[in-house]
């Protein structure tokens, strides 16, 4: 086993980070393997040209060098300094250009100078490159460019894994992460990096109701081979999913509801985020997002929701050079791989109790489990827990409607349904 | 085609005020020959005496003259300087008397002095004049009074009349008028002049999925006479109906909800309201109002609103000779028809759609629905909608609810829903 | 019949007040006598080891005297002088013993130093004395202590009293109050005595469409015992149940909902508390509380809520003597007999009515049941009910949602039935 501190965390974040990464090529494989010594992946190979729904898994990509050399000789957009500056999916050139021939080809964030935007061109064959705004507006207008980008776009496959972890049942809680991003932190390393130590913990509990399946795959095409291949065994055995993304930063907690709105899935995150203590935002469903928009594909409609901090989209660091290490926090992700624990537990534990007595009450008193002394004017908090939790064993009310009833956490009943279990009051 | 401006909806309501209308006789027969110059109406004669449900066809009431002359030879109470004068459906009278002999006979407002009261007497035999608090109080209390009516109330028949524009289908939408008050503007030229001109925008239009009904007839005895010949028809075929009354002031919109309160007459109406952008105040169901009173019966429960702009009974004007032409305004009343127009087109597109990809996404890129440059920082509007509504179109949720996860209108989704159509990816 | 009124409850309570009760014994034999005063009721006795589903009847407990003698010779804790000195069910001793022997077994209250608690010792066998703070601590801690207690626990019954008035159905409403508590107020002989009187009020209605059950029974036992017995046929028979409890002081209504939360008992409870001008106070079931714990356990789930003033717990004379005469007023309970009285006439006339016209509105004029006199500016409070009263009447809604519908109490309707139904209007 592997400790699970912000230490380690940052450990395996740094060995990560420099990588680049795209929706296929020997980035993706690279991390897989060093996601391996967390959890024990399956790693799958999927080759260019197979089809799946609507889609069709692209040619490989591969990069090794890339940059311009402007006409004063200067090396710019330089891959081996920012694997941003290149477009990822970028087609091979060495050429020489006009400046009016290259600016085409040249992206920049005029409102954030400083940053190096993030571009991708999977389904177009072009090339790009990445540049802060202030950089590009030093380049000289006249003079010779001359351009390389040292990549291969050819008939490949696409790299994901994924792992199951047996429970006492088939039905199964699902957790899915992408692993398509470049050198990028909150969006997106924290992802795959919450799963994988949340493996851990999972994998340490002594007993499990449910399987435990984790996806780590590219976003998008990824999801849809996924489904391509497991959609119909999730139609039938999936309990609840949840993508997990963006969710390195110290932002309050957001949980995006699946499609189903009501699912497990949603009410249980619901609920353990609401009596945590910790501020969060509820996101209604809506399309827009990441790869619930597969899971929760009509045909699907799987109840996956998403476990994130601050959202995609309402960072101004998403997707340029700023979402970096400084955006983030170690102590924050540990955080969230032990809130996601907690809904964890709480999926577990939320089941319909049947007490043993159902008319009128149990006699606590000879079980040693009311006071003998009768009267007092406030009853303590534990046996008022009791008498509730007693009260609604009727094999109709889950555990997260019976702590709602009495406003709070499942978790707080976690100790009781084994004492009473022990003394025979739930059968 | 008429053209549609309020200078044409101001041409027919000085053509149409002046005439004294009741719920029988000849100022509803001059009425609708007018209208007829709009809408291809159907005239229909219904004998005194035939009976629908709990009534009966009243008489038929005409009247020529009516005035009193004061002892001091002053003619006053004139019908023919203004119609509302006359008690409506007045008997036939000339004869001489006191003042306390004709006093049960007057009827003034007291706390509006300047204005002339309405009153109808239309199912007890007797007469009376109206007239201001003001002319009231000068008259003298000694002396001899001539009265004059010159009405005729005898066995002839009841006037409405009906339009039926097919569409695709034999679901109706209908709209439902009243014509049987004599000169007043809001309440009532406004219902049938908007209803009017409403069928010149739904006849233009090109297509129709839905076949609709127009009704005239006079409040009350009319609708209930309409439903005892057409009542069962429409429990069969009545997708959506609106009472349209007082809907010609410059005031806010206003709702009445059906009794059935979330038909769809109901949820399209409040939404249209909802997303344009006017204010507007939704009117619980509750008895009281108009011919929604009869629509709305237990035994015939059709799923019939009100649309209305400041409501009978809420303005002071209401019911008297100050309910006239500077009360109104021939922009508002276009206003309403345009409004009550989006609702027609929000209608007409609220289908549930199925879209032909159900798993996973569509593949929007190669078919040049989707930014082929990836990593955007942000998604267009248009994108979002396609894909929130491709999503959404999994044959079980109508066009307005898929627009309301949205928050937005279903009319913005027009024409997106015809380039789906035009790419093969809705059904 | 018995008149009721303030001085009437006052006379009961006086009689009543200085009885020793306990869950058995001899004080519950004296109460239920003076109480068939009022109704008259049935007794029953239950023998001491008689099981009833998870539950014993205990041995009868009787007290004759119980007292300690101080060092100094002096009389403390006397029984003689306030029954709340001797912890309830305490067993029989003469003895001496020390201070620190005697300790244990004396009990106070150092947050309210002038009250003496209250406590019970029901099914753990031992003795114990309650005292003021202040007299405890006045007690030397050298000497030998003298203590008597006079009583007797053996084999015996337990009393209880209940009374069925017949109505013109067998379905039924229930009221429960127990009758288990020794010399205190509000907590609890305020329950016993609304109850009784609240017997009076409706057994002298003319008619009454629903049979009477009251249960006067000691707390838990006596109701576990009662439903025992008359479990199944509540499940099968009852329309709506309270537990009338804490209702004789002056504080603001409190209606606890029935584990149902939305039956018969709770909606028609809340809505005539809503309407009745006063304020109040809805509590959700959630465990806690007296005997609606077992009517309300899963196996039986009957409707039953709880009507209270101040509620329990949440006063601080709460199981003191200071809960005595001083904290409860007769014009609050006087108040409370006629508010569950009023909840009763509204369950009475709480149907789904029928008109007799279900198409259109009848013609209410013909009837004298509408003004003569049309086009009034406003409608009258009367008709504008009748219309809405005849609307609904289509065998679907209740009385109460009727009412509702239009924002009033369902008593406002009580004339105007007889009177639709006396026109045929009503079938």
């Amino acid at each position: 086993m592997i400790e699970i501190s912000p230490a380690t965390i940052e450990q395996y974040f740094d060995k990560l980070f420099p990588i680049c990464r795209s929706i296929t090529g020997n980035g993706v494989r690279q991390t897989i393997d060093i996601l391996k010594e967390i959890v024990p992946l399956y790693v799958h190979e999927v080759p260019t040209g197979t089809t799946c729904f609507d889609w069709e898994i692209p040619k490989e990509w591969n990069i090794n060098d890339a940059y311009i050399i402007t006409p004063e000789g200067k090396k710019i957009a330089d891959f081996k300094v920012h694997n941003l500056h290149i477009v990822n999916y970028s087609t091979p050139i060495q050429a020489e250009m006009s400046y009016d021939e290259l600016l085409p080809h040249l992206h920049t964030l005029p409102l954030m100078p400083d940053a190096i935007p993030y571009y991708t061109s999977y389904y177009k064959e072009t090339w790009g490159f990445c540049l802060t705004h202030n950089e590009f507006e030093k380049l000289p207008k006249t003079g010779t460019y001359k351009v390389v980008v040292d990549s291969e776009l050819k008939a490949g496959s696409m790299t994901y894994a994924d792992l199951v972890l047996k429970g006492e049942t088939d039905e199964e809680i699902l957790f899915s992460a992408y692993t398509c991003h470049p050198s990028m932190a909150n969006n997106e390393l924290s992802g795959p990096l919450v799963q994988a130590f949340l493996y851990q913990k999972i994998a340490a509990m002594t007993k499990r109701k449910y399987t435990y399946r984790f996806v780590f795959a590219p976003e998008t095409i990824g999801i849809i081979y996924y489904l391509s291949k497991h959609g119909e065994h999730l139609k039938t055995n999936l309990k609840a999913g949840y993508v997990v993304t963006c969710c390195g930063d110290a932002g309050d907690f957001t949980y995006k509801r699946s499609r189903r709105i009501t699912s497990e899935a949603d009410v249980v995150a619901e609920h353990v985020l609401a009596y945590s203590g910790n501020k969060y935002t509820i996101l209604p469903f809506a399309i827009g997002g990441s790869d619930e928009r597969q899971y929760c594909s009509p045909g699907f409609n799987l109840p996956v929701g998403s476990f994130i901090r601050t959202k995609y989209q309402e960072y101004k660091e998403y997707h340029t050079s700023l979402d970096n290490k400084d955006f983030i926090s170690f102590d924050a992700m540990y955080e969230t791989i032990n809130m996601i624990f907690d809904v964890v537990k709480a999926l577990e534990i939320n089941e319909k109790y049947m007490g043993s007595i159902q008319h009128c009450e149990a006699q606590l008193g000879r079980r040693g489990l009311y006071s003998n002394l009768g009267g007092l004017k406030n009853r303590s908090n534990e046996l008022s827990n009791r008498l509730h939790f007693l009260n609604y064993a009727d094999g109709e009310h889950t555990l997260r409607e019976v702590a709602e009833l009495s406003n709070q956490s499942m978790l707080n009943f976690e100790k009781e349904i084994q004492l009473l279990k022990d003394h025979g009051l739930i059968v």
